[in-house]
C-alpha cells in the first residue's frame, strides 16, 4: 500500500496501489452516452485527482456525496500537462472498520499529546475559582473534550484539519497571554481573557459535523457558533456558584463579539480590552495559518507569485521562503 | 394643575403650576460665579424647556441622572425668539408614590385594552400546540406578560413610549399576517411566523430598563436583545414537549435574523422566508412609526421640510399634510 | 402532445412528443469537426435541456437569439446524474400563428378575472378626483391597459411572468393600504399612496419587450423604468385639470424614490411617509415572490439548503416546509 | 458708502457706513433677558459678521430669513482674536428697488458679454440640425436664456455666484470639446456631447430659487436637477422634426447619468463615451472651483494648511501659491 | 506572409501562412490519451485563436510562458459558430532576430515622431528652470527616453499598446493644461503640474517588463509605481541646485496622490489645486480610452449594447455611432 | 510647587502654584468688551482647564499656538459641576531653559533604560549580517537613535507621549517574535520581520515635529511617514553591500504594507506573511492601548461605560476592572 504523496515522476507508467477516502465524484459523458468520472481521493498527506473511464453500474459512486466511502485503488501512473495524472483500474469499498481513520484525514502537524499538555497549563493559570470551574466544566469533560480535542476549526482556509479547533485555541491562548502581560492586565482580566480564549470556537463541535465530513451542520447554519457557544457558556455560568456578574457580562460579550465587528458576524462589538484582544489574536491566528498553509499548496507552481487566496484579498510572493 | 401641552402664548406674562418628572439638568455659570441651569421637563403629553436662574444647593439637582425626580413647578411664562420659555419662581421635589406616573410618561396612543385583546387572537390563530405553549409561556405569563405590555420598544426613533414594544409587535403581526395570507404560506409557515413576530423583541424587556428611565442595562450594552431572546427561547423550548426541530430552527434563526443583515446586528441571515418576511414587518413598523412622530413633533416650525431624520437619512416635506 | 412537466422517470427510454418555445441554443464542437447543440425549451409550466447531436444546416438554429421560434419535438427520455435528460430525434419549426402561445409562457397562478376586479377595486378607494382620473387615464384606458395587464414586472428574480406586473402592482397595493390603516393615516394620504402604487412599476410596459422575449428596450437601458414612469405621469398631470400641486410632487416624488436609495437608482430619496410605504411594500413584494419561486426552483434536489440565492445574498433552509 | 472688503484694521475704531444684505440673523439673550444678536451682512465682495447689542422691537428682523432685507449699516469697526469686528450703532431698512442689487450678490469674476459671445460659438459647433434647434430652443429663448444666464450653479460649495451655471457651463464645454478633439470623436459625437453639456445643468434655473435667495425650490427638493432637466428636454426633442432617435437616448442618458454613478443621484448609468466625459468633465469644473474658491477664502489664516474642505474630503497646502 | 487581421471568410477552406507571436498555450487531452492545444497568437494587428491537433514532444510549447516563441504558421481557414477558426498545419519557430518585433506588437495609432515633439513642446512650457531640469533627467536623458517612449501604460483596459506611456502622458499634459488655462492658474502652478503630468506614470517603465510581455516585475507587484516613481523623484530633486522645497513637497505629493483616493492606492490624497487635476486628468484619459478600445473591439457583434466593461462596470450603448 | 495631579478637593478655596506648559488657548468676549480666556496647561502626570478672568494685553497670549510657551501659574482652586477648576490669579511667563522639560511632557510608564536594553536585544537576535546593518545604521546611529528613543508615535489616540515610538516598536517586536516562534517561521523570514517591526515607524522622526508639539511637519502631511520611511529604508539599503534582492522586496512592500489595506493608506498590500503578521501587530499595540489610555482617563466618571472611542467605533464597560 502507497500513501498517496509518495506516488512521483519515478512511478510513470507503472500501477501502484492505496487505500483512501472519496470525497468527491464529478460524473461526466461522452458522446457515445458513456459515462466517465474524476474522481477526488485523499489520504492524511495529500489530494488526488483520479480517472475512472467505462463507469459502470457501481451504485456507491452516486451515492449523497457526505458519505465518504474508503476505498482500495489500483491505479496507472501517467502525466497530463506536467502533472501526475491517475488512471483507475480497480476500485473496491473498503469497509470502514478495519481502517485506521487517522491516515486518511489531514491532521495537525503539532504533537497531539504536547498540545493536550499545553491547554491545560493554560486553564492552571486561572486564578478565579468559578472561571476555572467554567473552562473545566466546559472543555475538560465530557462529551466536549473529545470532540474539543479532535474537530478542525473551518470548512477551508485555516486550521481545517483534524485537532484544528485544538491547536487554534492553542495559539489564540499563547497570543492573548503575551498580550496581557506585555500590557500589565491585572489577574481578573487575565483570567477572564484566558476563558474567553477557551471558549470562543468551542462550539465548532456543534457547528460542524465530525470529520471527515467537514460539513457545516443544520443547526450550525441556521444558528452559528457564536450565538450556540455564548448559550452553553451561559447557561453553564447560571450553575455555577459564585460566579461574579461582571465577568460573566465581560466573557459573554467577549465569545459573542470575537469576530470584531458586526459585519463579520458578531451581534455585538467586543466592550472590554479582554474582548478586543482575543478579536485580534483570533484574527491573527486565522490569517497567519492560511497564509502559510495556502503558500505550501502552492510551492510547486513555477510562478514567483502564488495565485490570489480569496480570505485575504491578494496574493503572495513566493521569493525568499526557501 | 395645568398639563404641559396646554400652556400656550394666552398664558403670555402669567404664572403656571404644574408636576412633572425632571429628565435632564444642564448646570451653567456666569462669570460672577453664579450659577444657572437649563431644565428638561415632561409630563405624558409633551416636554419643555425650563430655566432656574441663580441655582442654589439643591443637593438633588446634582444627583445622577437617571434619577427622575417628580417636581411641582411654578413658572412664568415669557417668549423666546418666537418659542414659548418657562421661567421657574419655584420648584419642590413630590414624593413619586403620591402620583400616577402614567400621567408623566409619553404613552401609546392606541388603546390598550384592544391592543391586549388584539394580542390573544394573534396568539389564537397559531394552530401547532407546541409553538401557542410557547407563546403562551413566554409571553402571557407572568414575570414576562405585565413588561411585555408595558416597556418602550426603543431608546429614541420610534415606539420608545409606555406600551412601546406591545403596539410595535402588533404592528409587526398584522404586516407579517397580511404577507403571509397573500402569498398563501401553508399553516405550519404562519404558525412560526406568528410566534417569531411575538419573540423578535421581546428581550427588550431585559433590554432596557423600566420607564422613565428608557436608559438600555448593562446586560442590554453587553450582549444586546438579539443574544438575550434567542437565548430565553431556546431555554423554553427545550424544556415544551414534542416541540418539531425544524419549527425550532427556523423560529429561533428568525429571531436571531431579525435585523436582517449582519452589518445591523444580526449573527446570521434570515434563512427561512418566515425570517425575511418578519424582518422587513420589522423595519416597516419601526421606520413609518419614526416618521410619522418625527413629522408630528416638527409640525410647527415654519418650514417646508422637516430637519434631517437621522435615521432615515433624509428630511420630509409638509406640504399636502392637513 | 406532452407538457413538458408531466414527463418523468416513468417515460425513461421511450418517445415523448412536445410543442415549446426554444429559448436558448448553444453550439458546440467536436474534435472530428462535428456539431451538436445543448438547446433549451420551455413551455408555461416549465423549462428542460435538450442535446441535439448531429447539427445539420438548420439555418434556423443559427438565428438571432431574440427570436424565439415554435418547435415540435419528438425526442427519447434518457437520465444522466440522476436527472432527466432528453435527446432530441426529430424538431420541425412549427407556425407561431397556430399555437396559443399563453401554452408556451409561464404565467401568473392568480386568477386574471380576479386579478383585474381586485384592480378596480384599489382605484375605487381614491376619493380625490384628479388621483382617480390619473389613474384611469394611465393604467385603465388602452393603450396602457393590456400591457399593463400582462407584461413580466421583472427580467429575472421575480413576477418575470406572463401578468407579472399585474400581480406584483395587486401586491403592494394590498401592503400599502395595510399600513396606511394600522398608521391611520388621512385619506388624502391614502389616496396618494394608493396612485404611487399603481404607477410606481408602470413603465416597465416600455422598459421591457413584450413576452416570451423579456428582453429590455433600449429606451429601457438607456433611460430607466423610474425616469420614463416620472416622465409620463408629469405630462399627464399636467393636463388633468385641478391637480393638486402638492398631491403631484409627492406622488412624482413616490415614483422617483420608489428604489428607496440613490445606489438602487432613485435620483431623490422618498420624502414623505407615503413614499416610504411605498418602496418598503414594493420591496417586501419583491424579495418574498424571489425567495417562494426560487424555493420551489430548488425543490426537488437533496440537499437540506437551497443555492444562494444571489439578489438575497444567502441559502434557504428547505426543512420544515412540506 | 464703504464696500465691506475695504473695512480693514486701518479703520480700527471708527465709525463706517455701508449697504449689504442682511442674511442671516442669530438672537441671542442674556441673563437679564435683554436680546442681542449675530447678524451676517454680505454685498458683492465679501461676508461680515455684525454684532448688534440691544436688540429692540424691530420686527423685520423677525421675519422668515429667506426675505433677505436690504440695510444700510453704521457700525463701530472692533477687533476680536486678531479679526475685525463690527458693532452695530445704527442700521435701517432700505427700499431694494432703490439699489443695484449686483453690488450686494457675489458674482463670476469672468465678463459676462465674453461669456455670452463663448457660449454662441459653441452652440455654433454643432452641425446637426435638430440638435441645434434643440439648443438654440432650450438655452438661447426666453424664458430660459436669462436665468440661463444669471443663475448660480450650486447652493454653496463652487459656482454659488451670479452667472454660476453660465460659467460651470462654459468651463465643462471646454474640457468635453478638447478631450473630444484630443480622441478623435466624430461629428455626431461632438454634436451630441455639446448639447449634454448645454443641457446637463439647465434645470438649476427651476431647481433654484433667483439670487440672493440661493435657496432650494421644493420642485427641486421632491424632483432634483437630474429629473426636471430630463423631462423638459425630453419633452422638447418631441416636438422637433427630424430629431433622430439614437441621438435622443444618448443625449437624455447623458443628462440623466451626468453624476456619474447611482450613488451620487444619476437613474441610470452613463452608457456613451460622450456621456462619460460630459461626466468627468462636469466633475472636474466643480471640484477645481471649489478648491480655488476655498483657498482663496481662507488665504488670510497663519496655517500652512486650510481646513478640511468637506466635499473634497482634505485640506490643502498652502504652501507655494504666491 | 498575411498579416492576421487580412484573414476574412474569403480564404475559407484555404491555407494561410503568418509569422506572429505565440502568447498563449493551452494543452488538453482526450480520452485516448492523445493531446491537443489551444494556440493564442498575435501580431500587431490582431489576435487570433489556432487549433493545435495531435501535440508532438515540442519541447518549446512547454516553456514558461513569458518566453513568446515567434513562430511561423501554414494553417487552415475554417468556420466554427460563425467565428473564424485556423487549425494548424505546420508550426516553426522563428529566430527572433530575424523579425522586426513591431509588427508583431499592438503600438499607439499615433505618430511617433509628432507625439515626441509633443512632448518636448510640453517640457518647454516650464519655465522654473530647477523643475525643467528635473524634467529633462528623468524624461529626455537615457537610460529613461527611449523606455519613456516605448513601455505600455497597463497590463489590460487602456493605453495597454507600445508607446503606451508616451500617448497617456500626452493626453494628460493636454487636459491639465486646459484646465490650468481656463482657471487661470499661475505659472508656477503650471510649471509644477505639467512636471508632475509628465513623472506620475513614469516608474511603469520599472513596474512593467518590456513588450510583447506585458507582465509586471516582482519590483512592480512588491513596491508599485506609486511609490517607485517618488523614490526615483525625491533622489533626483536633492540632487538638483536651488530646487524649490515647496516645489518638491507638492510635486512629490501630486505624484504619490494622482490615483486619487487611499483606496485606490495613493498613500495620501492631493493637498494641492494642481494634484487633484493630474489625478481626474489622468483618469479622465485612461477611462476614455479604455471605452473607446473595448467599443471597437466589440463593434462586430450584432447586439445593440456591448458586453459589461469591467473597470467601467456597465455596458455600453452601441447605437448612434457610424 | 505643585504637581498638576496632586491638586484636588482637598484644595478647594485655596490658592495653589505650579509649573506647566500652556498648551492651549480660547479667548472669549463679554458683552461688555471685556475678554477672558479659557486655558488649557499640562504637566507630565496631568492636563487642566484654567480660567483667566479680564485677559489684558499679553502679547504672547496671541503668539501662533504651537509655541507652546512655559508658565508658573499662581491659581485658586474651585469646583464646578463636580469638577475641580482653578481660576488664575497671576500667571508669568518662564525661560525653557530653566525648566526640565521632561516634567511637562508625558512620557512612557516603561522604564527608559530597560527599554534601550531590549531594543539591542531584538535587533541581536537578527543572524543576516546586512539586514543586522540596516537596523544599525537606521535605528542605533545617530542623527536618528535619539529621536527614535523619543518621539511619540501619534498625535493622539495611542503611544503620543514621549518615548512613544519606542514604546510601541518593542510591543510590535515582541508580538512578531512570539508569532514567528509559534508559526515556527524559519530564521530568514524571522530576521526580516524583525527588521520590518523596527523600520515601520521609523519616519514618524520625520513626520512628527518634536514635543511638546506633536505637530506633523509639512513633510509628513504632504508625503506620509509610509513613503518617507520606505524611501530611507531603499536608499539605505543600496549602499549596504551584499543585501539579498528578495530581503530588500519583502522589508521594503512591509513598511509599505503595514497600515494593512489601501484605505488605511498602504499603497500596496502585505504581500508575504511576515508583512501580515507585522501589520497585525502594529494594529494590537495601537489598539490595545488606546483602549487602556482611554479607560484611565475616564476612570474617573461616574457611568458604567466609556464615552464612545473613536478610533475603535464603540464605549468601553467600567465594571470588572478593579
Amino acid at each position: 500500500m502507497r500513501e498517496l504523496k509518495s506516488i512521483t515522476k519515478d512511478d510513470l507508467n507503472q500501477e501502484v496501489t492505496f487505500i483512501a477516502l472519496l470525497i468527491d465524484v464529478k460524473i461526466k459523458s461522452t458522446k457515445t452516452g458513456g459515462k466517465y468520472a474524476d474522481l477526488t481521493v485523499q489520504d492524511a498527506g495529500s489530494k488526488q485527482l483520479l480517472k475512472l473511464w467505462d463507469v459502470a453500474e457501481e451504485d456507491w459512486l452516486q451515492r449523497p456525496k457526505d458519505d465518504f466511502p474508503v476505498i482500495e485503488v489500483n491505479a496507472l501512473v501517467g502525466e497530463y500537462q506536467g502533472k501526475l495524472q491517475l488512471t483507475a483500474k480497480n476500485i473496491r469499498q473498503v469497509d470502514k472498520d478495519s481502517i485506521d481513520m487517522k491516515k486518511l484525514v489531514p491532521s495537525s502537524k503539532w504533537n497531539f499529546d504536547q498540545m493536550r499538555q499545553w491547554l491545560e497549563e493554560f486553564r492552571d493559570r486561572i486564578q478565579t475559582d468559578p472561571i476555572k470551574s467554567l473552562i473545566n466544566e466546559m472543555v475538560f469533560q465530557e462529551p466536549y473534550y473529545e470532540k474539543f480535542c479532535t474537530y478542525p476549526a473551518a470548512k477551508s482556509v485555516h486550521h481545517n484539519f483534524r485537532h484544528g479547533i485544538l491547536q487554534h485555541t492553542l495559539e489564540v491562548l499563547k497570543y492573548c497571554v503575551v498580550v496581557a502581560t506585555t500590557k500589565r492586565l491585572n489577574q481578573r482580566q487575565v483570567d477572564r481573557l484566558i476563558a474567553m480564549a477557551f471558549l470562543h470556537d468551542w462550539a465548532k463541535i456543534i457547528e460542524y459535523e465530525p470529520l471527515p465530513s467537514n460539513k457545516i451542520s443544520d443547526e450550525g447554519k441556521m444558528l452559528g457558533h457564536i450565538f450556540i457557544g455564548s448559550h452553553h457558556v451561559m447557561n453553564k455560568i447560571e450553575l455555577l456558584e459564585g460566579f461574579d456578574r461582571e465577568d460573566a457580562l465581560i466573557i459573554l460579550n467577549g465569545i459573542l463579539g470575537h469576530h470584531g465587528a458586526l459585519e463579520w458576524g458578531s451581534p455585538v462589538l467586543p466592550k472590554s480590552v479582554e474582548a478586543q484582544i482575543l478579536h485580534q489574536a483570533d484574527k491573527l491566528s486565522g490569517d497567519v495559518e492560511s497564509i502559510l498553509s495556502f503558500m505550501q499548496e502552492q510551492e510547486e507552481s513555477r510562478e514567483t507569485f502564488t495565485d490570489r487566496l480569496w480570505n485575504m484579498g491578494t496574493d503572495y510572493y513566493k521569493g525568499g521562503i526557501s
